[in-house]
């Protein structure tokens, strides 16, 4: 249980949101060259920057990286996606090689990619952007029994937590992105979300990246059975991770934990993500307060998170890729938020205030 | 009419968009490393790229440039803003010096920032960034009489076009955003939607940067009576421009022109921008092929033109600065769409289509 006691130091590290530094923020605006309120949300995203930093105004996050977690998923076997398991070793070698979707986005926004190989069932060549921290060669079945034990479910959380600590300390990474990729991984996602916020399963199960209406069937029914199969208890979150979660859905929990330890940022992308903030929140309160919602992905599921989050999402542009890809493209809004509240002028400088 | 005639040459020079690249593109998208459609409204904005370009895939806009045109307004006389006027010779100068909203977001998606004065009452200092074409030291009272002349008006058209002639052909310059400053603008903007759209001014009439009710109920019938002295007839867009327009807003114009007759997109700020998109249309109905909808403004003449246009904005963030800061956020999703369909591997190559 040593490293269950070292995820839990983890968890408690975390502070609250400096609520001085915020509010000053909130007062900063108001004298900027600018209406006052003609920000908009960046407003609120700037003070919220300057309460996780503990300090107005916040640094302008001028290293962002995305962390794509990687796992399979044994429900894979009761057919609740169209894709084969090797798609996910597939598409691991595609971020490796720079050809998918989270590779363009990437460079687009001025991103490092690094992917964390927590569960994949396939093999995969070694690669500068790959850490192997392969915790087992994917999850079990958890509509019939746990998807992984409780000790392999905090392996994967540390993995996800040890990436981005080495990205922070060696990288000088002062912004995280959480990517996520996994065939199947949208009905533990909707199982964790179920159990999380109490919501029945037919409210949090989608058609992930495109399912027909039989295939969404039986994935309800999937997510149902594997609900009350365990009967998991939210109090319990790294027991719920280990019933009904996946290896990367864990690893992001390590990411999104670490960056809150750090006081950075950190963008969530789709539905996995949303799914691992709520694990992160229930072991540690504070963290919630330092997730950025990046965008609205198509997945029923994900209103339902975001709400229970309080967080409303900048971009809502009908997206469900996963990768890290709609966070991503989030990360010019928390820079231009943080640098609006450093950079501008105020009023009294130019003689109108 | 010699200008005037080069304005309708400009206009006339634009092609319609290349119809057999977007569906190019939309075949492409189905083959790249991901589920069909999953890249939502990237999707169908890469199509329209590789529609500008006339070639799939479109070429990645790595040079944006923000215009930010500006102008006086006679109308403010009327009491319609409670900012004074040398506000705008004010920001103008913040511009150039760095301290604005816009600065701070152009360095954040890596734009850079071209001020034109077209109209501005103040004195300017000359400054590298800044391109004075004052045409009129600020429009004329337009609910008393016409905002300029049809001269003036193609005069600032093509200020507006050559600035963006200048960047695109010296600058290299292949993505254009534009931008606005003049206090008062948004009254001409009203005006301008209401002219083109045919919705009442109830309908059109915002609280720009931030009125009280008392101001709203005197900017609408100053909207009002404007409306009902010049009866504008959309049918001589040069014609309402003079009218009821502005010097920033015909500048716009031109800018939105030279994008489309280069090819390149031309992402739309606010509802200045939007307003003279409609104006930019009703000269060259190829235009609106070209322009993207960078955000929604809060002012409510937006969602009609953006409907009338038949654009989506791409964020909707509550913003209501103007000075181009909503459509430069825009930049990176524009620049995403591209690179997805440019640099991502397709599903074959992986062994898996």
């Amino acid at each position: 249980m040593a490293l269950e006691d070292r995820l839990l130091e983890l968890a408690a590290e975390i502070p609250p949101l400096d609520e001085a530094a915020a509010e000053e923020a909130r007062g900063r605006q108001l004298w900027l060259t600018k209406p006052p309120g003609s920000l908009g949300r960046l407003e609120e995203l700037g003070a919220r920057l300057a309460g996780m930093a503990g300090g107005c105004p916040p640094p302008v996050p001028e290293s962002p990286a995305v962390v794509v977690c990687a796992g399979d998923h044994g429900v894979l076997e009761r057919g609740v996606s169209p894709w084969p398991q090797a798609v996910t070793t597939a598409m691991v070698s595609t971020f490796c090689t720079g050809g998918a979707a989270v590779n363009a986005i990437a460079k687009t926004v001025g991103a490092r990619v690094s992917v964390l190989d927590v569960g994949v069932a396939g093999e995969l060549e070694r690669h500068p952007l790959l850490r192997a921290a392969k915790v087992r060669r994917g999850t079990g079945d958890l509509s019939r029994g746990p998807a992984m034990s409780r000790e392999e479910a905090a392996r994967a959380v540390m993995a996800g937590a040890g990436v981005a600590e080495e990205l922070v300390e060696s990288g000088g990474v002062d912004l995280l992105v959480t990517g996520d990729m996994g065939i199947g991984n949208t009905t533990p996602a909707a199982a964790l979300i179920s159990a999380f916020t109490g919501h029945q399963p037919e409210e949090t199960t989608g058609r992930g990246t495109g399912i027909d209406d039989e295939t969404l069937e039986l994935k309800l029914n999937v997510v149902e059975e594997a609900l009350e199969l365990h009967v998991p208890d939210p109090e319990d979150p790294l027991g719920v991770l280990a019933q009904i979660g996946g290896l990367e859905h864990a690893a992001i929990v390590g990411v999104i934990l670490t960056g809150a330890v750090y006081g950075i940022p950190v963008i969530l992308d789709g539905v996995i993500s949303n799914s691992a903030a709520l694990v992160a929140r229930a072991l540690a309160p504070h963290s919630a307060g330092y997730v950025v919602a990046g965008h609205r992905s198509t997945e029923p599921g994900v209103r339902i998170t975001l709400r229970s989050l309080d967080l409303s999402p900048l971009l809502d542009l009908d997206m469900r890729l996963g990768e890290g890809t709609g966070g991503l493209l989030a990360v010019p809004l928390v820079q231009a938020a943080a640098r609006t509240l450093k950079e501008m002028a105020t009023l009294e400088e130019l003689g109108i205030g």
